[in-house]
């Protein structure tokens, strides 16, 4: 790789690295993917279990995610629907478990209450433009308090207030009163509006998976580049010119090209050197949008046995520790799975816990939810996502108060030769494979623009 | 220096680095201290301003900087208290300018409100032990909001509101709905009272000056240590063992040592690639601490015309473009010079400003306040700390809600032969340099203890 040249360097082999380097050779322009890691595919990662393909990482596609539709087609990657017929199962309040119908009974004026707040975030939503979510008439009102001082002056009961933490924390991964309420309604309008995204929706972000897992996505494409990808490359040191970048990786390689896209999220996107250095305003930008933690842990049972109980094998629990659950069985094979989220501050404590105790406290979540059998599941898996040092934290990067206002033009912004990629920086499902793909798209666009026109 | 060994490395010659390094050589041990800038002293940066020591960062020391004041006279660099004689002018709420008397007497009634405020500040703050935050007794709900919040729910009037906010970003550097209510108590803890930190207080943090300028301190201190001091040497890599670690630095360089003390910002700590990867803990944390935005910017006059006006140098305003400003008047010359700060949204916003918009709109505020003499210095000169790409923001590290009680136990604790200084890390004056030396001797104790007993 020393003194490899490309027209175009690609930091990353997520999917919006991949997505870049693609549309680039669609262009004529030869790319170069430098990926710090041994894999493709970043925040997508599907593991084997017992021949089972586990999604550590991303798991899902959603109706409106057109782009990933079109990709998956493409790339002949079968999808199906994500199995959501039964009840849902609470645990909250201190009620021990219910059923879904009796929760919605001894709670439907808690439910209305939620309901209520979740369609005035759909109005607030509206009125932030996801590409420059600073000029919404209200920004600097929305971006000085955080999501969960906003919540707490909704007038919820506490039942109403719990279940919004919990279908929010499902999205953003960290707790509500760490983000700006400016970022909460940039996230909800990035994805339509609140129904899309919260748990216990039909529809929704979470409708549809891919045949021999997530990763088939990235695989596929990673091998039509294969000549324009070199692994465990990472990018410690960009020079740049005005129409030139040297890249400098670990160990001494180095890759030389005249414009460079970086996919990967913004934090990780400040740890690079530049030189010359970024601007202060840039730089403190990326000091300001950290991952979220998120874990995902997996268990295999014989058949989805709660299916006969008339259970969908979701639960909703303020016990926890997982506070959300999905049935997440794989497509031909007769074996049951169940999936739990911990998510935000599950994913902070229960991160620490040895694999053994997590999951002992987390068999003995699904006992309370579908019964004896769970306590004899044949697998296990769980991932964590902050330890990994090519990630360091899913799903993706949050805004704290004053971030969007105060530095977030800065953030998809090219810098000369420089362009930026990666799902944070979408207007369009922001956090999602989707974004991924929106996201190298444009950066890919940027730079055929600049070099072909 | 390939190849070069040593018993401890530094990472770093701020003044916790510099400060470990002649520690540890006091007990018998070799340091060597990486540095990536071309100079010693980090955030202590004198620049000569014709003829004239201007402080464009580190300034004061106060009465209760003991390790401060006795490094000083061990250094040989004379100390001079800082000018405080006269009245302050105040531009607030829309009164246009007015003298210190007039003020107190208008606003009486909402000074007394501040007041009230600050003692109740001082009476939370005493329940925060600054070694461990998150064990306060409220630390969980402290955690959870803002500092703005809180200061918004007292009921204050709008002038009290305003000055409150005035001073507190006069040490933190970025607006109070950035911080956590639990972060504003360390701070204030690990100083004392609020009167030692905030403005208008005789006494406190800010009463005493360096002859020479405060970079004499650095500068003598890395005379010392010259045999063990390499500059423009960017650590980007270090591979640590049990007790070993291989320092990698841009350029190809390499260091070996035992142990070493990483004494930079943790955000800075953050960018630095370490074989094997710390724990998602640690990375977490150092993503959550980013560094506050503050510009100093210095005008010289023939003389400092407003102390014969009876005027201490010194005003406060919400009109600005500075908050805030000082009379620092070198000894021994005499020519007036007038600090002005720029922090938080301040310098932020300012900072993108062309130098000259910059210096007419702080002109203008200028004259406002000491009339038109102010028009016309013979010399002006400013600095911003967000784009110098080895400090990456000032004064210090800020922690938004929910850090402390998540992360917060990773910030100074070692791991393997890896420890941890500088300011941030501190206990007492955190943020100021007596916290540097305090954080660059207890890493150095840290490793004393480890290779010696």
């Amino acid at each position: 790789m020393t003194g490899h040249e490309a027209d175009v360097l690609v930091v990353g082999a997520g999917l919006s690295g991949l997505i870049a380097a693609r549309t680039l050779l669609g262009a004529g322009l030869t790319p170069l993917i430098l990926e710090a890691d041994t894999r493709v595919g970043g925040r997508i990662l599907t593991e084997d279990l017992g021949g089972l393909p586990m999604e550590l990482g991303a798991q899902w596609i959603g109706d409106t995610h057109h782009r990933m539709f079109a990709l998956a087609a493409e790339l002949g990657v079968e999808t199906y629907p994500q199995f959501d017929d039964g009840e849902t199962t609470y645990e909250l309040a201190g009620t021990g478990v219910l059923r879904g119908n009796e929760f919605h009974d001894r709670f439907a004026g808690e439910l209305a209450e939620l309901e209520k707040v979740l369609r005035r975030l759909d109005g607030l939503a509206t009125e932030v433009d996801p590409a420059t979510p600073w000029t919404a008439p209200h920004a600097a009102e929305w971006d000085a308090i955080t999501a969960g001082a906003w919540y707490d002056a909704q007038g919820l009961s506490p039942v109403a207030r719990t279940l919004l933490e919990i279908c929010t924390v499902g999205i953003l991964a960290v707790p509500t009163v760490e983000v700006s309420f400016l970022h909460l309604l940039f996230t909800i309008q990035t994805c339509g509006v609140t129904s899309e995204l919260f748990a216990e929706s039909e529809g929704g972000a979470q409708t549809t998976r891919f045949v021999g897992g997530t990763a088939e996505i990235p695989k596929r494409l990673a091998a039509m580049l294969t000549e324009h990808l070199v692994l465990d490359a990472p990018v410690q040191l960009i020079e740049h010119g005005s129409d030139s970048v040297t890249v400098h990786c670990r160990g001494g390689r180095t890759a030389r090209g005249r414009r460079i896209i970086v996919a990967v999220s913004p934090m990780l996107a400040g740890r690079i050197m530049y030189d010359p250095p970024l601007s202060g305003y840039r730089d403190q930008l990326t000091q300001r949008m950290p991952n979220s933690a998120a874990m995902k842990a997996f268990f295999v049972y014989d058949e989805p046995f709660w299916r006969a109980d008339g259970l969908n094998g979701q639960l909703i629990s303020d016990v926890g520790p997982a506070r959300m659950s999905n049935d997440t069985c794989i497509r031909g094979d007769d074996r049951g799975v169940i999936l739990l989220f911990l998510e935000g501050e599950q994913a902070r404590t229960h991160g620490h816990w040895s694999e053994e105790e997590r999951r002992a406290a987390l068999t003995a979540e699904l006992v309370r939810h579908f019964g004896e059998r769970a306590a004899h599941p044949q697998l296990y898996v769980d991932g964590e996502w902050g330890s990994r040092q090519w990630t360091r934290g899913c799903y993706n990067a949050n805004c704290g108060p004053l971030v969007w206002t105060t530095y977030g033009a800065a953030l998809a912004e090219p810098i000369g030769p420089i362009h930026w990629a990666s799902t944070d920086t979408a207007t369009e499902w922001s956090a999602y494979m989707e974004g991924a793909v929106e996201a190298g798209e444009r950066a890919a666009a940027e730079v055929i623009e600049a070099l072909t026109k």
